[in-house]
């Protein structure tokens, strides 16, 4: 997607001009991903205009293979990001109905050559409610993941400005069966995978109960998660979690400045599975890792995360900040 | 609409922003004949959000009148420009597909009012491309500014990308017997309006000829229109004409910088009916005044002419540019 | 006026570049009432020039009524503004001396028609410090609003930058018996309004007592204020009260980040009197809604508050600041 | 003066910002004289605050002596200047009404230390028009130029928006006896210097008998100008004369493009005067020279002339424009 | 390199920022052979610093391939463009010194691997200039070229600021055996192939016979460039040549606008050579094709040409700029 | 040098312009004493190109005396800085090899001239790990300080990424004996000018000591340092100390919010050197002005303190930021 942003604060209204860069959810984790080393691809549909184009060239300098990206139709999505400052919210403006995306064919792509040598595949819930044609192709990708043993993870990501948590509902849990790695809230357990709980109030569900009941009927190994503490617009506080089988790991609250929020969470994802893909073991590391390139994105202006494993590491070490020179 | 353009004859493959304003063809004529001190109303839809408001606010701050415009619907027109320099294209890419104006509906409209106290309506072949809910409207305009005795000008624009001959045709047709005062070419002419010719070639056709019998076949009293030489993207040519039933009425070519082209052809239109409005019978400087308000839109960043009547006057004396100071 | 702002908080000195945009308190105000949905007008004069034609489109763009802004005079106010940083200071250098407002003349006005229809008239002791031809309109105004029984707001607003407490005084108390409504501080009351003290010492003087006194000498039902503690120059804490004739109403004090601090007392102004038109038996709503209006005011660039009502409600609902999406 | 510019050949109403820079005649006529390695130094006053040391500051940087300019007053003197594109006016709007200049005293200078180490005096028309105490003291400065033998040059520069010719008469007659190198057009000539032409019509007057008789009344050796023909605001042609009191010299015309106009008769009088203190017996070449000048502050930004006397001679040498690499 | 331009036409010493982009011959050629739809490689050495990471991603979204650029050194090569307006020249100061290729070591590359299944290998006189380390890789791979009879172009680009005739000549013709299309200009082949002349002027020189006597004395089977007139800095005239043994190609001369002149001769060179590898009996075409792409290159902003063979052609069919909507 | 900064904490790979001003420590104590009315001279070598000429003129602007500058050379050093945000360090790109300093000659200067009016010479470590050329003309000076009287003062600024402690040592260790007034961190102390401690581990140590000892066998008068504590990259704490022979003064630490940190110690610098001119005996005031000094510089943008002495007294008597108006 291309993202317009008024700058210095001003508001949609205001401004005599949009600073432009390109995101998207999964495009964001594909990004960090090879900032962290990792082959990564993206499977997409973008107009076969010079504003694809640019999408391509952003993704391919950033590292991330395109060769799995169709071209065709005439609208590419865009949002407004009117971004908040101190007690002011963010608002964002979606102008993506019709885009691109949403004409995706399953016909152009050949899934045996996309799996056959993946080891990790990561959708989010936002590209679930993009209509029938991309779940299809999302069907037939889950499928063929399993079918050559990929790992899959999910970002539920729900948004209710796209639809109802009933019409959701139903995707949700047909994608569920796929699913080994879940970023999920408790709202998330409870209302789009269904998972019954002793009290109509969600505020008083034990979430560790909800996770374990989720996990029990699924394949689901880990479900990942922040939970977050906004004091302003600007002046945030993040945890992390993640609830095995078997156990509960989470993290130290940490306060933070941002500079731009959108890509948190595709940031925190990113984290997540690259550490899950390097030291499999370690989930203490893996969480205080995800947390960490979660808090940095915060930092950067634009979507996806974009320095370096050793940023994260010196993050860790420090959690301060003072002058490399 | 609101228009995208990269800063400084950047590409839009190649610009980290974009400058932002409003325009399309009616907006620019009514805040170009707004400037000239008529009260000009806007008939549109537009989405119910913030880009929506920022449109109208920009309208109303020219002393456009905006209580004609519905709102609703989520998408605003979108078009980005890519100004051409030397050699080298200016391109348009649309992203107006759905925009909210699609879903206008005529019940919104008292049209009584809208007419009854008018002196004049004018409307363009972009806005007749925009699929029948559009042209519903439009039509019942057209039926409510006979009956009131608004005179009507039309302003062919014919845009290939929108639809083919073949499709507009039948549209254009259907307009015609309304059209009191039509810009219009000889291609419009003939593939449009289906004015029969000696020849299949239109380069051989006598444009003179073409024009009376238009003239003959409608009510149309004047056909104005221009004539560009285009030598690079920055530097043109430009002269008027106008046909009535016996007579046919020319300027002087007269050659320009360009700075934004956009609008220039609207900008045409509204000196022409500003003209027509206070100088009935003086075509001839109708015609001069048409042409200036157009050269000058051309030297101005933006889709509509924003100088004041002085100003064409004192370019129409001078032709050239000293410091006043 | 036109406030001149060098980028990113670059100051005067450094700056290649200022930014600019209109203001001033009444002008403020009005923009503020627009954007609640109230019909505003603004009584002013601007210079017959492009300057001048900027600010009323500005206004008119906000929905503000300009018929009663007169055109003429050479010069506009200007302002420039540094923006503070942290521990540096805000400064602001006028260049308004000989603005073409200090020209006005009462026979312009016809000030039946202005009040014949109005139920607030707001004005401030910034235009009340700006010479005699002002001061004449102004007393008009405050006659003819007596006249018609429009309601009379005063934000005291004192400068002493542009005359002594001496100079002001005379002038305070010669406006006092036309307000119904009072924007002011203690020093206000004791200094500016003459009203008596057990003590020299202002620190010591108990403030309930001083307002009371102030309501009891006058027909001033309501006197409004903030009280303000600034940490640094972009984190500052208000409050706000009221005092009626027997009640005296306060709010709990909020921290808040600063984007932009001018206009925020006349976004309190703004929002105390859409309540008081809207509201006018809820004092406690009234106060945190102005209260509410302020603190936005202070996280949007330019001197007005530009947001809606409903933003301000969120905020009043939440005091946080999540992503609208 | 401070020169505020909307960037990109936008219009006063419709920029959000301005470039801002510091000029005014004499100013640029100091600061390119101090370019080709002159002593200069700049007489005036300028207000006490940041907007004052700005523009000291920026004299500094181009190595003008500021020692003598006395800081007082509040208001600095500013213009907006609207560049013009192709077939559109630049336009100039002053607020330079009150600025501190205008309240210059005598008693703050010792023109004794001025005057006594100086080789040349140079002053403009524009200066003459600030008013009396403007006037006062530039009177004193040129009986003490007379006492020390100080060369004396004076740039007509007539503008009507600062007062009439019959104004302006009686004090261009007033400073002529001091000047020894005259800027003047044979408009100045007849008009403001009363010289009697057999014609009333200015076009047929002979340019050479009007000088003629202008050297012969004063003790003018020199009078210097240009000539102009427009194409349009960005398209010139420029040619140069001199008349002495038997002789007449003139350059071919020139033609260029213009990237910035203003200050292009200050660059022209910096020229000759360099080169008059150089090289004191080659006109033809001091009038080449000056002409180069003027057309190469024509490309570039700001109101001064700021390459050095080699690219000057570079231009003369090649007028083409190929990359130094 | 880095380039760093002043924006909108302003001096190196007048700028308070520079726009930055990454140019540089080979990787300018690369660029465009990219997007002409060739397998582009780069092989050069960068550091390993976020400025060289900048490179990289910049090369990558345009489609070069970098996995042969070594990473090392501290500094990044950088030049400073002032581009010139007008009559006033465009400048640049280098400071490449000690830039990391400079560092450039052999043994890092697998000079079989990089020309085993390579087509072209094409490099420039700049390269050859930047010392022994450089040169010393330059011929391994030129050895290694003619091992797998890859085409062999070179573009003389003699910069005399990077070092004199004498110095250059040895290398020159050092490299000259191993060359098949060469990009030379009568100077080139007289004073840097020695190639001997019946005048010492040059201007009297036949080009015809001097390219002849140079095609002879070596492998070379083509020789093209280009000549250019220069009017103004954004206004210049070019046609193209084309040398075999016994033929001579030329095209008209085009007149043409400049909005960024730097890479002119690059654009030309990977026009050229993407006619060859597609179309290589077609000369005249060829000739046409790479002057169009050179002239549009001219029209953009950087450093690269960035448009596709889609506009070239276009370009060449209508030789004037209309708008693409 | 010339530091180039991304704008609005852009990364140095993901902008596209920099914003460019000078800076390098002694330029920048020089400034700020110039500001607070010493007439400061700066000693250096800068090329002669127009990189070197730009910062000739931001330093005379500031009134810095630039006669003891020499041109030559073809490089300026350069700095790209990346502004860290929040969690996210600044990070700082040397690209300074073989700037025009490091080929400075001590011939070049008349050491008598420039030092016998003089009262105070600054240097850092920085300039003493350019090399030998640098400390060769560095020596001479110390030697002709010593030989006129003139107080040095020496701010260690050890760089790690300049050079080793070993290496440093040497060099550290010579400058000493000549050194009046040091700024230095009890690390400094002990790895760079050799200090004995009780311990190894220099937490451990007692300041107090160390410093003692280093007054003890040098003939250092006072020792100043500050004390940082980092919260985010813009939110830090500093308190300074001074120790004498026999005494030791401390502020409270002060927390404050950063806008641009470079030159923060260079402001110290410059506000305790101005002390110690103006009020030498009291240290306790010195030290909170160099404090005050330090902390605004962090609210500025640039490297150097350029505010007035009125600013930083205004500071550290409200500690806050009010609104001057």
């Amino acid at each position: 997607m291309l993202r317009l942003t008024p700058p210095e604060y001003h508001t949609i209204e205001n401004t005599s001009s949009f600073q432009a860069n390109y995101g998207g959810g999964e495009a964001n984790v594909a990004i960090s991903l090879a900032r962290f080393g990792h082959q990564a691809y993206f499977v997409s549909r973008l107009p076969d205009n010079q504003l694809g184009d640019s999408a391509i060239r952003y993704l391919k300098g950033y590292n991330v293979n395109t060769k799995y990206v169709d071209r065709g139709g005439t609208n590419i999505g865009i949002y407004f990001l009117e971004v908040g400052f101190g007690g002011r919210n963010s608002k964002v403006l979606y102008n993506r109905k019709y885009a691109a995306i949403t004409s995706i064919k399953e016909d152009y792509f050949d899934f045996d050559e996309i799996f056959k040598e993946s080891k990790w595949f990561h959708f989010s819930g936002i590209t679930l409610a993009l209509g029938d044609k991309v779940r299809n192709v999302l069907y037939k990708m889950l499928e063929y993941a399993h079918k050559h043993n990929v790992t899959v993870s999910f970002d539920c990501n729900y948004r209710k400005t796209l639809w109802s948590v009933e019409e959701a509902k139903e995707h949700y849990l047909k994608v569920l069966p796929y699913v080994d790695v879940l970023f999920a809230s408790k709202f998330d357990a409870v209302k789009l995978f269904d998972v019954k709980t002793s009290s109509e109030d969600l505020g008083e569900v034990d979430e560790r109960e909800v996770f374990k009941k989720l996990i029990d009927k699924s394949k689901v190994a880990k479900i990942f998660g922040t939970k977050r503490k906004i004091y302003t617009a600007t002046d945030n506080e993040l945890s992390a979690y993640c609830y095995t089988k078997d156990k509960c790991f989470t993290t130290e609250p940490t306060r933070f400045n941002i500079y731009d929020r959108i890509g948190g969470g595709d940031a925190f994802a990113a984290g997540i599975i690259n550490c899950m893909i390097k030291y499999p073991n370690d989930i203490d590391y893996t969480l205080e890792f995800g947390l960490a390139t979660s808090v940095l994105k915060h930092t950067l202006w634009g979507d996806a995360f974009m320095l370096s494993e050793r940023d994260v590491k010196n993050y860790m070490k420090n959690n301060i900040a003072s002058v490399n020179r």
